[in-house]
């Protein structure tokens, strides 16, 4: 091959390659992270076409990870069990930056504003704030609780107004912070909130913060419009005189369902889920379902709630009616369902079938299945919809 | 120069090309739209670097226009006031198809699945439905009442399960259109829901449609939930007893703010907002206003409303809390705001001010401008967010 048949065929490959690139060209806002825990990885998704974009991987340890998306939807923020934070560019799929930030962590969130990415620690206890652009540490906030000892943090939200709450495991404390100037961060602490905060999440508008306990039956609730801030107990003996079971699955209140002018909260160690009044908090209903829940999702619409179930009845997932509080339709998707996400309108959801090594994507209102997506060992799922709104 | 000399040239431009291309791949979250009414443009704008990206001319009749976005968020479907429909790629900056579909229109929607836009249409009246890929017709629904006559279209949303719903200003009735087969669409309708409709919308759950009577003092209420549909009157002769003022500017219901449990709608012809209890669907509360309120838009978080008012006193926004019920701040952006757009998490709010040529975004917890964007008579403000939403 002469030089310039080289030159040539160099000059054909450079003028192929930006075409290429021009096809990349994408929106985001219907892109997702499938989190592949066994082999460290995440999937890239498109719910549109309900098929994968690419795989990411060198991730650490993704058990209960979870993941934030900044307001372009072009970042995910991955948090790892490893006190792992890693950003990754969901166009080129691709990490951008990744630092372990602690030893174990559980979560994050990030600013409304988008600038500040916090993440809740266990080892050591503590929220630690990092600039979203560069990952750099900006703030670091120990949990000493009122009895001078170190605790976990655990559902960590953020709040309007650059603001994040979250409660103190061992403490039993719930603190709410302002990191308007993240150099010197204004933290309210509420102190005695009840025993063992195990899971906290914050309601779609960011104005009620609520905990679940582990420590005994009942739930604390913060309204932040109040001032000063007050933690009061509801649902108190929420279990009254029925046998607890062993629980073999805490449920999440990541997953609980704001639907209309109620909540409907998974139950510690029963079969059940509650509905919660969302005006007096007070229980309005229960509904007993196919196992302990896990996770209960509301439709976007709220007439409907998807529950999955702890082991070993984890191949189920019940739809509950949320006006009659009846349980309207069963699905078994297969082993293991781990989550539920549904498209921002409500049209889909995707279910992960965890020891199946799927996905799969069903009509939210007629139940067909539309798709099966491959994926190893998949666990949580997490759409960029979620940068766009509050408590995501 | 040799030969080679301008290959190796060559191959250095070729090599740069895609450089400059990587460069411009982008996240799609954060963008939006300012409609540019005397210019017949828009304009492209970054929510988070609160600046211009571009500007796409040649849109038509821009008056009353409004946009709705596809899931990607990569596209916006424009509205014109001279039925003109117009798909722009906000990565390009440019129009990727326009069709005149009809004399005379106003306003749009688009599916929950995102692949059927509709319009609403005065002239012939109707609703008129594409493909959202193409913009190819793939349904035609004329609007001929009870009484046989052919009636303008208003209050055009979309509804869970790939439906709509419309008003029929001249007919006064409601019809509730299935969409799942457009060749054989599904209408519901209701005949005799009060005089002259003049706008509808939809809480932001899908369920309850309202449209604003123009004949008469009050609000036409369908709960979609029920079967088989209804339509009830609410508000009845809210202005009872007072003196109602000229209209200078009709109110948007798509202006309405949903609060928690309440709702807060623009009175017609009279300087107040009204509170209705999304339960009951009574009247809570009024709030004395600076003017006839046009559009009365809710924080995120809907611990507040911002206000506008009809000419000559639209150089005010008063912010009302929604708690109280009072007005807690007012601000004088300038002459003629007609719109404002909250960020989806409710930290910015942008403000048009026609005719100071400018578009101010506001920190909405502390009302301090934070930038000043020019723009040509800008009206409204469509960020992608609203591609997230139900009734979008």
């Amino acid at each position: 091959m002469s030089l310039l048949t080289r030159l040539l065929l160099l000059i054909l490959v450079l003028v192929l390659a930006p075409a290429v690139h021009a096809d990349a060209l994408r929106g985001t806002g219907n892109l997702g992270v499938v989190i592949e825990r066994a082999t460290q990885s995440v999937l890239i998704i498109d719910t549109s076409r309900r098929e994968t974009l690419g795989r990411v991987e060198g991730m650490g340890d993704m058990s209960h990870a979870s993941v934030v998306f900044s307001p372009d939807q072009r970042y995910a923020y991955v948090f790892g069990r490893d006190g792992g934070l890693t950003k990754v560019d969901l166009l080129t799929a691709s990490i951008v930056r990744r630092v372990v930030q602690a030893g174990n962590s559980i979560g994050g969130a990030i600013s409304d504003d988008g600038e500040l990415i916090a993440v809740s620690n266990y080892e050591p206890g503590g929220v630690r704030v990092f600039d979203a652009v560069t990952l750099d540490q900006v703030a670091d906030i120990p949990a000493i609780g009122a009895g001078g000892k170190e605790s976990k943090t655990v559902g960590l939200v953020d709040l309007p107004g650059r603001r994040f709450a979250w409660a103190l495991y061992d403490a039993g404390e719930i603190w709410v912070a302002d990191l308007t100037r993240p150099a010197s961060p204004s933290v309210v602490k509420l102190r005695d909130v009840g025993k063992l905060p195990y899971d906290g999440n914050v309601t779609p508008d960011g104005r009620h913060y609520l905990a679940g306990l582990f420590g005994e039956d009942g739930v604390v609730h913060v309204d932040t419009w109040r001032q000063p801030l007050v933690a009061e107990r509801i649902l108190d003996g929420y279990g009254r005189g029925e046998q607890a079971l062993p629980v073999y699955k805490m449920p999440h209140l990541e997953g609980w369902a704001s639907v209309g002018d109620k909540l409907l909260l998974p139950a510690v160690g029963h079969h059940e889920v509650i509905a919660v009044d969302l005006r007096s908090f007070r229980e309005v209903g229960r509904v007993a379902t196919h196992g302990q829940p896990v996770f209960a999702v509301a439709r976007p619409d709220g007439r409907q709630v998807w529950v999955n179930f702890a082991h070993p009845l984890n191949d189920t997932v019940e739809v509950i009616d949320t006006e009659s509080l009846k349980v309207v339709h069963t699905l078994t998707p297969g082993p293991a369902v781990l989550h539920m996400e549904f498209t921002p309108r409500g049209n889909d959801v995707w279910v992960s079938v965890r020891d199946a090594d799927r996905v799969d994507v069903y009509d939210a209102t007629t139940f067909e299945k539309k798709a099966e997506i491959p994926a190893r060992k998949p666990s949580g799922i997490f759409f960029t919809a979620r940068a766009t709104r509050i408590g995501q």
